[in-house]
């Protein structure tokens, strides 16, 4: 999708990819298979490219200080993208910035657990792997000490936080260029199903526009301190007693932000190009009063191009975008976009289409 | 822009391109380099694909009826698109269903074409060869038997035409699909700068409702009675006593639909994707009160990509689609499209835009 928005501006990517199956690999002309685990391998690969960046956070952080040492420009840089690497790191800069999170600290062990959960409101507690967890792994939800002893299994860093009220998560998407430029997206509801974000609607629908312009600032806020180039997406947790508290970081174009895509005046894939060249950045604001994203996962049903047939016939607005990945139960393969004047409206379209084609509605 | 469009279905192309540099080449992944005039290359390319279809009308079109003897589903079909290939066809079977052109015949040479004249409104006559002809290449406008005589040398035959009295040229924009679904876009104005089109204005300015619903029922009868699949632009010329006549046909995204990128619920590239592929067609309704596209010709600078700051910084609403096309003097290598409530204001941006990428324009 990035390339997508970068081909109306001339701009040609090249692409490191773990396999010729990958969605952008399928798309992309210039395909390098490689693993991006391997230093050597991205020195060749960065060989001739003006500037890099990423469609995940995987890349060890000291392999991308040493293309920076070869004089290849990173974007986001390694020192701002070990924030959305690693969780203890993010955590600790959060606070030293005062950015309000969940109560938290790194704990040792599962009886290191029973100490942060007394100290205050008791279990549950949340654990999470410091690094490699995305869509709800690497991450659990421990109601007791005995509960706590998975999560050291894999003999990363654990983090401890409190297991936050929340009436709703949040998330302000921002992009920032290497001149400080900065926009910022209106801040979107995000829905989860199974740790798996599902649906979002922008912008979130009965936000106080004092909570939401204190959610945008944040999030500028975070993109400055942490010297962000490119697309920041802050999630956050709308706490029941109307704070915002601050859940993950991720530094690349996001889920959060797909509705920009056919909802924005520019979409979060073409501010993070223009960002990670430092160009002037585009329009942020919404082109309709409601834009509804579902996300589509796999179903049972491994051709989804036949489902096309029947959603575009029911609805002629509609917005799908696949990624050209192998259907599996549960995995993201897709998501549509809606937009329109009644929130209801594009939200039962989103739904509809989203549900038919991965399968489970058939009329 | 097609393949753009094509993306976020999905759907891959495989493409035949002259050379590597060609716009589409240098973007789309699965590229054969070879003569699209040749039958032999068109059958070894069209191996394995679902349905074929153009980005320009060139392919001879005895080649494009053996692809579809040996089972190739060709979109447009030979049969249509011949009438977009060669203008003396096309005449001919627009008087036979009765559309309105402006008077016309097959001249033989200059002493036809003095006759010609004489049987209307004297010279200046138009004269076009049949075949091959585009943005003014293949068109005369001659004021004498002397005159008359440049257009013979080509051995091609040559369409004598009256010179119309119009008051703006429009284009009426629609699509078909097999299944015989149509929509049509608004009615543009479009307005040419030394026979190229220069600006094009989405929907055309105080067009009478009448007018722009008799336009538009003309282009998809058109398509209907042609059996095209795809895109059809009908060129046509407003006149000044409250006519429109035909004046060309393109089977293809045209230039005076690139506005619908920007400006259209469906672009029509997306929906000549559907079309080809026979899906059901997206909303062709704009979404802006006034969209302007607006042509970008090389000029004296190969550099193009340094003017993105200015355009970006000055307006961060303007959308930009350049080709990738080496820059040469008058050659199009992109357009700008912008969007707005107050014509003038969005008129201003894209001219401005286009001035200042091409080098007129330098503050």
């Amino acid at each position: 999708m990035t390339h997508e928005a970068g081909i109306p501006l001339g701009i040609r990517f090249k692409l490191l990819s773990d396999t010729p199956q990958d969605s952008a690999a399928q798309v992309v002309g210039d395909v390098v298979i490689g693993d991006y685990r391997d230093l050597d391998t991205l020195r060749e690969f960065a060989r001739g490219c003006d500037v890099i960046t990423f469609d995940h956070e995987h890349v060890p952080t000291e392999h991308l200080r040493a293309l920076e040492a070869d004089g290849i420009p990173v974007r986001p840089g390694p020192d701002a993208l070990v924030h959305a690497q690693d969780k203890g790191v993010m955590r600790a800069r959060l606070d030293a910035i005062g950015v309000p999170c969940p109560r938290h600290r790194i704990v040792a062990d599962p009886q290191d657990v029973a100490a942060f959960a007394a100290e205050g409101e008791g279990f549950p507690v949340v654990l999470k792997t410091v690094r490699g967890g995305y869509d709800g792994k690497g991450v659990w939800v421990v109601d007791s000490v005995e509960e706590a002893a998975e999560p050291f299994k894999a003999g990363v860093p654990v983090l401890a936080e409190e297991k936050v009220d929340y009436v709703r998560e949040l998330a302000a998407n921002v992009v920032r260029s290497p001149h400080g430029q900065a926009v910022a997206y209106p801040v979107v509801e995000s829905r989860q199903v199974g740790g798996v974000c599902d649906t979002v609607i922008a912008p979130a629908p009965g936000l106080d526009d004092a909570l939401a312009l204190k959610a945008e600032q944040m999030a500028l806020s975070i993109a400055k301190e942490l010297g962000v180039v490119g697309h920041l997406a802050v999630e956050l947790f709308q706490t029941r007693d109307g704070r915002i508290l601050v859940n993950e970081l991720a530094m690349r174009p996001h889920n959060s932000g797909h509705w920009s895509q056919d909802g924005a005046i520019t979409s979060q894939f073409a501010n993070h190009v223009r960002a990670v060249l430092d160009l002037p950045l585009g329009d942020p604001r919404p082109r309709a009063k409601w834009t509804v994203m579902v996300n589509v996962l796999g179903g049972d049903y491994p051709d989804m191009y036949s489902a096309y047939l029947h959603c575009m016939a029911r609805d002629p607005q509609l917005k799908i975008h696949m990624y050209g990945k192998d259907v599996k139960p549960g995995r993201k393969v897709g998501h549509v976009n809606t937009y329109g004047d009644d929130l209801d409206d594009v939200l039962e379209r989103a739904r509809h289409a989203a549900g038919y084609l991965r399968g489970t509605i058939t009329e």
